[in-house]
């Protein structure tokens, strides 16, 4: 019943950062089509899972993943106790500040700097470096703490699709321990409703209190195809709506896509130079090639940065 | 709000199935507490998160793990396919109904069965395999389905906590795909808050749409401390309240009770031979020991099905 009512009093409303158009219209229509009881879109409550992608598809991600920013500050902190790194890779181009070294080393330097900042830790200390880390980091171009870099219309439609009754879950290729500790604040998501990447945890007693102590092992990497299964170990239930911005979310709204009934497959396509970033078939982050070609062919909801956001984040009006 | 009034109406008559006593007396008192807004032990909702085992504490699991009934019956129904099984254990044991066999080939026999029986197919194929063998099996010495075999107390206390604003968890060794396709209807625990055993998951297209397979890869063991590990992995917020019956739930609890603030820590202790089972220290299946010394020392709450539980099955008033 809230949710019904919610339904009529928001469906004009509840957008005002997105301009009308194309995007906007089968966003809202999707919404109240799989609301309307009785209608022959209806979709009980239970069944409203709407997946998201985290990294820029709710926040920025350039100039680089934040999670990458974060994990080049950890180098940096802990390199006095790790002398070593003054001449190995990737750490020893990280210390020397040579980022274009480090992505010159691809997938297998990344897991490498995750592995040596991300491990070996407690759950709980990971989560208070992480805490404390996004209190006091700060973006490289806009100065802005992280949690600033959120896009304000996301926002709204994380919210508009919970006042209609939907339960929404990120489904990104960041770290789930590295997400959880801010997410609820910034996004209202709560920790169990994060899927992400995630290393294998260990049980041990440490002065009779038991701690889990993250291990280097990696147990999912929620990226591309790894996306539809995490969506499958941890919710078991197909999502109706799934929202992306590059071809690592792919999979997750092709498995969106396949199941019966109504469903609102959605990228952002970032196109918007001047208010942020412009890039997609060639960026080495985020990367929209094959994805756009599947959205345009299967008619799928292409938001423009440009055209379709009225604002983009809430601290430039 | 809703929440709070409920809290007031049925703390009283929220649980008819437990008879007054210490046990039901010390479940009342933590959810009262935990729900009164302003006092000590208040709790926001958003981190009222229960967690249960579920053999032996929310349906029972004797005289075999239910879904050791379903490797079986998988097995027979599988073996004109494996012609080999007729020679090779366990199978040879299963086929000729020598379940003694079976259990004294122990974890490794367990681990053949359900590689056997649970991998090979799509997500999909396996839950429908899953909801056929629930219509159809029956419990060996009651003949009831085995969904008809959940404890009407523990029904009661999932709801009564929901109705005071709790998230209510499966953390079970069993696995999640056996569980998710009924757990829902039976327990009201939508498929996303169930945590158990998983295997890996193998992203494929078939004839243009994508499926899951499921691979004989173990992804976690739910069990003991696989627990909180899996706690910690998929829901990524401490339980304030923590429901198990054996051994294997002794790492949930102290991971429940290691937390700040008021918890709940309870044991299901099947004491009552004439409506249901007797065993503890010594059984093969849930056994009951090290968890039962810990929980008198540390104070848990232990329900002694005989004393506390009015009535066990629905169907036996």
């Amino acid at each position: 019943m809230i949710a019904l009512s919610a339904t009529i009093a928001r469906a004009a409303d509840g957008l005002p950062a997105w301009n009308e158009g194309a995007a906007k219209r089968s966003i809202v229509a999707f919404v109240v089509a799989v609301t309307k009881v009785g209608g022959p879109s209806f979709v009980p409550p239970a069944e409203r899972i709407a997946t998201f992608d985290n990294d820029g598809t709710l926040w920025a991600e350039q100039p680089l993943y934040f999670q990458m920013a974060f994990a080049i500050d950890r180098v940096k902190a802990l390199a006095p106790q790790h002398p070593e790194w003054k001449t190995k890779e990737p750490f020893a181009s990280v210390l020397r500040g040579d980022l274009k070294a480090v992505a010159a080393q691809g997938e297998k330097g990344a897991v490498a700097l995750i592995a040596a900042t991300h491990t070996g830790t407690t759950t709980e200390e990971f989560a208070r470096v992480v805490v404390d880390w996004m209190a006091a980091a700060r973006h490289p171009t806009t100065k802005r703490p992280y949690t600033d870099m959120v896009y304000t219309p996301m926002l709204e439609l994380l919210a508009y699709l919970r006042a209609n009754g939907f339960k929404t879950f990120i489904v990104s290729g960041g770290g789930i321990e590295f997400m959880r500790p801010w997410v609820e604040k910034v996004y209202g998501i709560p920790p169990e409703q994060v899927v992400g990447s995630y290393g294998k945890l260990q049980w041990e007693m440490q002065a009779g209190r038991p701690v889990l102590r993250k291990l280097p092992d990696i147990g999912l990497v929620d990226d591309g195809p790894g996306k539809p299964v995490g969506i499958q170990t941890f919710i078991g239930r197909r999502p109706i709506a799934a929202f992306g911005n590059s071809d690592g979310d792919l999979q997750m709204l092709q498995w969106t896509a396949a199941g019966s009934g109504a469903r609102l497959c959605l990228y952002v396509h970032h196109t918007d130079a001047a208010r942020e970033w412009a890039y997609d078939r060639t960026s080495s982050i985020g990367r929209l090639d094959k994805g756009l070609d599947e959205a345009k062919v299967r008619g799928w909801t292409i938001v423009s940065v440009k055209d379709d956001w009225k604002q983009v984040f809430a601290f430039a009006k």
